[in-house]
């Protein structure tokens, strides 16, 4: 699968500045949003972006590694989970968020261990019943990782015929922060000791033997080193699926709203086969998992929001969300100093 | 002017933490939308909290301290920016964000020095064109204090009895950086050099100037030293105001947004006469003037966002807002972990 990546094309930006610069408030006294403005103005090409018909997809699956015991949370919660929040009470902690901020919610199974209800309009791509365990062998094969590429962007292609210019990407896989740390490690260079935290719970002993099973994961690595070898070795399949998808929404330049611990680490990976995905990449929040303010920082990421939130389903973007749509109102809603009549004083 | 705040009875706090411990989510893993979830039980004393007709009421005034230059700005941009965001095109920095977030907009004038529009809905509370120049006198006298505090107050209570229960508070006020840094420095000890910063665009020769108006006019002050007098001699009218209506929001126990540097300096002076009144304050936003962050920590309070605003008018309070109804979503569409039958593993 291969994507072909433009980045925007920055002729635009000077006259983008002009405007946000000269609507009727102190030069950059709008922060942030006014940043996030001109970002989404680039990836639109226009002085005046919209946001149409929000959504967040959640990829699922199960990862071998978690029979190492690496995670607190039995294997079994990945697959109640995908049932409780595509219960049509959407009673879960995606659900409200989603129902708040308007996103429409798509649930992927793109490698859940269990047999998911059919009635749940859950996505059906399923690669397999959970990753291999890495210590011993690849997590999946060549032609599972190409499954998942095409799964993740085939998902997104039917966001934007449904019409969508923005996408929140989120994940549940009970498992999945060991794979995002040893991606992490060697994506960016920082020692794996810094990228491993408590996940859903760990104590101290846990994260201690968690590293320990990472670090001999890693060790045990007889790859080529590659960035699509390293993903493929160690990833999961909700995962690379994420990174399919990711890639997919920024050749069709769409806004990419990034979540945790995990979503960051899979635009970190996409960013290695193709670094323009990171011209799309909003990062929504910055979580309490330990290392994920490194990477983001390694990633020159500035996240939106810091709400101590570690709960993944892509609850953090869609936080940001209102805040992204401030900046885009922004642009579009406040009027210039010359027709308010303000004495510009800057 | 008395008012009488209750602090929340705390007898509630187990059954609330309770509900939000049993949510379908590892505990703590929302983090601040838990401790907002938690404080508004409080406050409203109930499990199933909720938002009502939010309402942004911005308090605008003029102050005599401005001759001395210690701001940017012109005085004339105070009621020109009041006549902007209260034209009905509605295309100022705060008109968006009430937009998006549904709430509705009051402006007081608590005494901007100019005669303002008659058919733009401005509430008329002119208290005087102006303070008075505090390096000479005191701003205010007792009578104007007391009828800035009233004012406050029957605003708010204009808003309860239109239905809401949640209200931020913001300004407009050329100049009012500089009580702001006064207030905060007398009132939490520290430093006044370290209070005072560029407001609306000062350069390192503005601020250092600032800072010697600031400085010759605490060494004049000539007061009882107690909170209500020093309250007087440097505050503004809209402040003062603010202050009257955090009171009479936290007497009627409503959910108080807490803006920017005024604002939180605001607070932090309606808490030096009834200090429970920080039990009803949310705090929205940390912006870059500096010192905010500093007053915040004497406070004790996290605020939710950090986007670099500084445009004051409440604007920081209601981008905060979505997270907060999040929290209340939280609260009310989560359900527990014995209804959605998830194994419950930590």
């Amino acid at each position: 699968m291969v994507f072909h990546i433009e980045r925007p094309d920055s002729a635009i930006r000077p006259a983008l500045q002009a405007k946000i610069d000269n609507l009727t408030k102190p030069k950059g006294s709008l922060g942030r949003l006014e940043e996030l403005a001109l970002q989404i103005g680039l990836i639109q090409q226009t002085l005046s972006p919209e946001l149409r018909h929000p959504q967040n997809i959640v990829f699922a699956a199960d990862h071998g590694i978690v029979e190492e015991g690496v995670s607190i949370a039995p294997k079994e919660v990945t697959w109640q989970q995908v049932c409780h929040f595509t219960h049509p009470q959407g009673t879960g902690g995606v659900n409200f968020l989603c129902r708040q901020h308007g996103f429409k919610l798509k649930v992927v199974d793109a490698g859940v261990d269990f047999d998911l209800p059919r009635d749940r309009g859950i996505i059906d791509l399923k690669v397999g019943r959970g990753t291999r365990n890495f210590l011993h062998c690849p997590a999946m094969t060549e032609a599972e990782m190409e499954q998942c590429l095409a799964g993740g962007a085939r998902v997104v292609r039917q966001c934007a015929e449904e019409g969508s210019n923005v996408l929140s990407f989120g994940e549940m896989g009970i498992g999945n922060t060991s794979p995002s740390s040893i991606w992490m490690s060697l994506f960016t260079g920082i020692p794996l000791a810094e990228c491993v935290g408590a996940g859903s719970g760990l104590d101290s002993a846990g994260i201690r033997h968690k590293l320990d099973v990472l670090q001999r994961s890693v060790e045990n690595y007889s790859g080529d080193g590659s960035p699509r070898d390293l993903i493929r070795w160690f990833g999961g399949y909700e995962m690379v699926m994420a990174i399919g998808a990711m890639l997919q929404a920024a050749e069709l330049k769409m806004v990419i709203l990034v979540d945790g611990f995990i979503m960051t680490n899979c635009i970190l990976a996409a960013s290695r086969l193709e670094p323009a995905v990171l011209d799309y990449a909003v990062f929504g929040h910055c979580g309490d998992e330990s290392g994920h303010k490194r990477v983001l920082d390694a990633l020159g990421a500035k996240p939106i929001l810091n709400l101590g939130l570690r709960l993944g389903e892509g609850t953090g973007a869609i936080c940001a969300y209102p805040i992204v749509e401030s900046a885009v109102r922004m642009i579009n809603e406040m009027d210039d100093f010359r027709s308010a009549e303000i004495t510009k004083y800057f």
